[in-house]
């Protein structure tokens, strides 16, 4: 395989999505001299602000998706549920990274799991439940607790529901609107971290350090680097990462998320999901490394070397800012060694992620 | 005093200039929850690739400013030389910072010259030529070897030519187009540091660490921090460029450049020029200090309170990339360490500022 010429400096960088994860993408892309298009549905997109060039249309809008194609040199997302259309029409015009297959993984509960399953990585028990009729036995056959999730587009704890006893499965299935589904084993873990990892277009990899991360109503609300897990569990949850990026065929970062279940030397890692584009696992970087997850996505997509991952203080802490939060600004602010970063969102609705607080812990230079 | 509130995040930052310092405002505002609208009269400017709105009209387009006004909540401004009329226009209709006469000041040789004088802060002898029929006389005054500048619009080296002796005054005062001049004594120095300070709306400052420049026919070739001067001298150095943000009523990032003179006990300052804007020799700060000189800017003319200013790693430095220089940028980009920062411009033509490398110098993690 011959690795193609990176992308020059002036190249469009095509992101599909126009959230807080393109608008940190595009304020990276700038800093090396990108340029980058926007694509998408909602007029009122973070994203926007920041872009060169913008396309406000539906995502499976054929005539818009060749237009916008023929405007960048390499497309992206920032979101996993790009619809399976919109992937194969791009990909046939220019570079999409990560690929429509690493899409298609991820954004089906079932494949994803069966795809880690397949690669030897230890993932929770799990069986598909498509119809009605297999609902007892599926259930019966995990065992109690264990969480019904629906396959597809599920993120920040919508779209699963916990089944504590057989009787309760019914009603599960009922609220997650009878949709193609799996049921999970429950896992009991000491903690929740993530390996953010970038895979180059020539295959080179680089993880960050791992985050522990602090969940609150199903949406992330705290990662803390480095997380508290021994050093073999720590390469062994790089390695696993790793595998999956070089099986996936993977181009850009890539977040993978692991229950840590054991203690001491019993230590171990059970994946629980991945997510194919930067994660908010991951936005520590943008203070607390020498390269952030946005600029080492941009390098990794546009075929450029990817950049150190060095850590700048002995802890990061990274602070989710949810719907109301984001009313503390002014006091965030105040505090000088806070790194406060906001998504321009004009309306704080609850469980809406409105930005983030970096803070660096342990300098001792100043 | 009162001090107004702080401008809420999703305000409009209106930004006059569109070169490479607008541009990295704009992705240090937006980072920050702020839009920008930048006004520029070059199509191809780099600061409109991150702009959530533009303006694309010459700076004494009162109509376009006008509309321009009614679109922001704060104006500033990305170079000094700002016609009088743009500032006055805009500043009876928005908050302008830094304000009309701290651009007035900065962009008059003579004006900043005896503005600082008369702070009692040291510069070079200097004298006025406004008429042919002065210059003998003038040059006379100041002694030999002098340089004669332009007192408006110079920059980089441009406007200004070096008399060695009496004969060749003339042909200098020629070359500079007979435009209104100072004379300035020359001065022997043993370094070039600078002090990039910030004042808020509130008048508290704070200064990044300062940096020692070098510098290539005229233009900033590198800085690198902390600079070798003693402590008492950089804490002068502060000291005076606090003074002068204090006098002129500033709010922003000001930079203030001094010439080092003398040796040990004897070492001592004399303020070269004062650029009131972001500056070239900060922008190490981008990756080497918790706040970088960008965000610093928006901070102080949103009135927001200021960001510490620590430094990041032992030491900093900042190399220019001019003109041709930007072709090596594949060989930069495959140091994982160098922080390389583009600014999108299309031509690289001969003394044009097109990027610049951060790199981090002593750091023990990785």
């Amino acid at each position: 395989m011959t690795t193609p010429d990176p992308l020059k400096p002036g190249s469009v960088i095509g992101i599909l999505g126009g959230g807080q994860l393109g608008r940190m993408l595009a304020e990276a892309a700038s800093s090396l001299g990108f340029r980058c298009h926007v694509f998408c549905p909602e007029a009122d997109s973070p994203a926007f602000d920041v872009a060169s060039a913008r396309t406000l249309a539906d995502y499976e809008d054929e005539a818009a998706l060749h237009r916008f194609a023929a405007q960048v040199d390499v497309v992206t997302t920032e979101f996993e549920n790009v619809p399976a259309l919109t992937a194969e029409v791009l990909a046939r015009l220019k570079p999409v990274r990560p690929g429509p297959k690493a899409l298609a993984v991820a954004q089906d509960r079932l494949v994803e799991k069966s795809f880690i399953h397949n690669l030897g990585i230890a993932v929770a028990d799990f069986t598909s439940v498509d119809r009605i009729g297999e609902l007892a036995a599926q259930s019966a056959a995990i065992g109690y607790p264990q969480i019904i999730k629906t396959r597809r587009l599920g993120y920040d704890g919508k779209g699963q529901v916990r089944i504590a006893r057989a009787a309760d499965a019914d009603a599960a299935y009922e609220a997650i609107g009878r949709a193609p589904a799996i049921i999970e084993g429950h896992v009991t873990f000491s903690r929740e971290v993530s390996v953010v990892i970038a895979r180059g277009v020539d295959g080179e990899t680089r993880a960050f350090d791992i985050a522990e991360n602090e969940h609150r109503d199903g949406i992330l609300s705290v990662s803390h680097v480095p997380a508290r897990i021994a050093h073999a569990t720590a390469r062994e949850a790089v390695a696993a990462a790793a595998r999956i990026a070089d099986a996936l065929g993977y181009v850009g970062v890539l977040a993978v998320e692991f229950f840590v279940v054991g203690e001491g030397d019993a230590e171990a890692l059970i994946v629980n999901e991945i997510a194919p584009r930067v994660h908010n696992s991951g936005h520590w970087t943008q203070d607390g490394a020498l390269t952030s997850q946005f600029e080492q996505h941009i390098r990794a997509i546009t075929g450029w070397p990817l950049g150190a991952t060095t850590r700048l203080a002995p802890e990061a802490e990274m602070i989710n800012l949810i719907g109301d939060d984001v009313r503390e600004w002014r006091e965030i602010a105040s505090d000088p060694v806070a790194k406060l970063h906001l998504y321009g969102k004009r309306e704080a609705r609850d469980g809406r992620k409105m930005g983030h607080v970096n803070r660096l812990i342990g300098l001792t230079r100043g």
